[in-house]
């Protein structure tokens, strides 16, 4: 059994011990290497993630060829691509391990069985999905409002776990930023 | 009563017209005219708006002290600065009307309750905020893969309701433009 999951859904929820060895049941634990890909562009994305330890990136793959991170997973984050898992299209993204990352994996009808089963889940996905897409908005802000090395700056200083353990590529990828730029600053700061 | 309400929740979920009378009496009609505020950065955002005709616009005022818009709401879309109306945090933003526009409005307590006498509805809140949480990542593909030019065009030819309706200088906000590049890309098209 997931305590991750349970303590994470009890922060927004009040769910049984009892109930949730039902609600795991619903799971698949799964193991995945540093760089080992989820999901591919041009899938239909089935799955729904959770980030048990670990880390995820959501990216797409630019028409210059270039890997462009929208999002990340760590601990207690969902990650999918919603408008394909949701419209059953298929995705434009890439989801892939940052590092080694143990996840728990739901699919979309298993979920539906799951919120039909427990339906005050629909609470506890409403929360977080309303958390995530404030927090999304708030990203676009800071991508409108700073220049490039203001962004960089405000990243690092407001969310130093990200910035430790993910490779400063990924972070410029997210940021929109080339590494070579982020390079440039981080030396121009040191100096 | 307000049908449009009602049709938009039994797109998801399934209300009965008499349930519908007790939830639609938790929300306030509210009509802005055009240019109107209904949420001033600083404030609390204490309001969770329904758009049922017309338009909303969310921006914040940039350091250099333009305008830039996040989200727009059109019909049947709601609109409110989900951290600070979640977390109980004053907002970097504003919300103002594009259009005159009639709104239904409640406030956190009232949604808490609403919640609570209706369990469905977290239900209906849950798809409408995996979409949204969805679309803007797939903003945020658009903003780091296309060229200005290309984000303009792309835009207006896939939310051609939007590029009609809404001016010029918003759409231009809205894409992290300048209103002058817009008029620029716009000429050498018709060129």
């Amino acid at each position: 059994m997931s305590e991750q999951l349970y303590t994470h859904l009890n922060k927004y929820i009040s769910v049984e011990a009892h109930d949730f060895k039902k609600i795991n049941s619903y799971f698949k634990p799964k193991r995945v290497l540093k760089k080992e890909i989820v999901l591919e562009a041009g899938e239909f994305c089935q799955h729904l993630y959770f980030v048990e330890k670990g880390c995820l990136q959501q990216y797409f793959i630019t028409d210059k060829g270039t890997e462009r991170t929208v999002q990340f997973a760590i601990e207690n984050w969902w990650m999918t691509d919603f408008l394909s898992y949701q419209n059953k299209t298929r995705t434009d993204f890439y989801i892939q391990a940052v590092e080694n990352t143990r996840l728990l994996v739901i699919d979309r009808q298993d979920q539906e069985q799951l919120l039909q089963e427990f339906p005050i889940l629909e609470r506890y996905f409403r929360m977080v999905y309303q958390i995530a897409y404030g927090s999304s908005l708030m990203k676009m802000k800071y991508l409108f409002n700073f220049s490039k090395e203001e962004l960089y700056f405000h990243f690092t200083e407001h969310f130093p776990e990200f910035a430790q353990r993910v490779p400063q590529y990924l972070i410029a990828s997210f940021l929109g930023l080339t590494p070579e730029y982020v390079s440039e600053i981080r030396a121009k700061k040191r100096s």
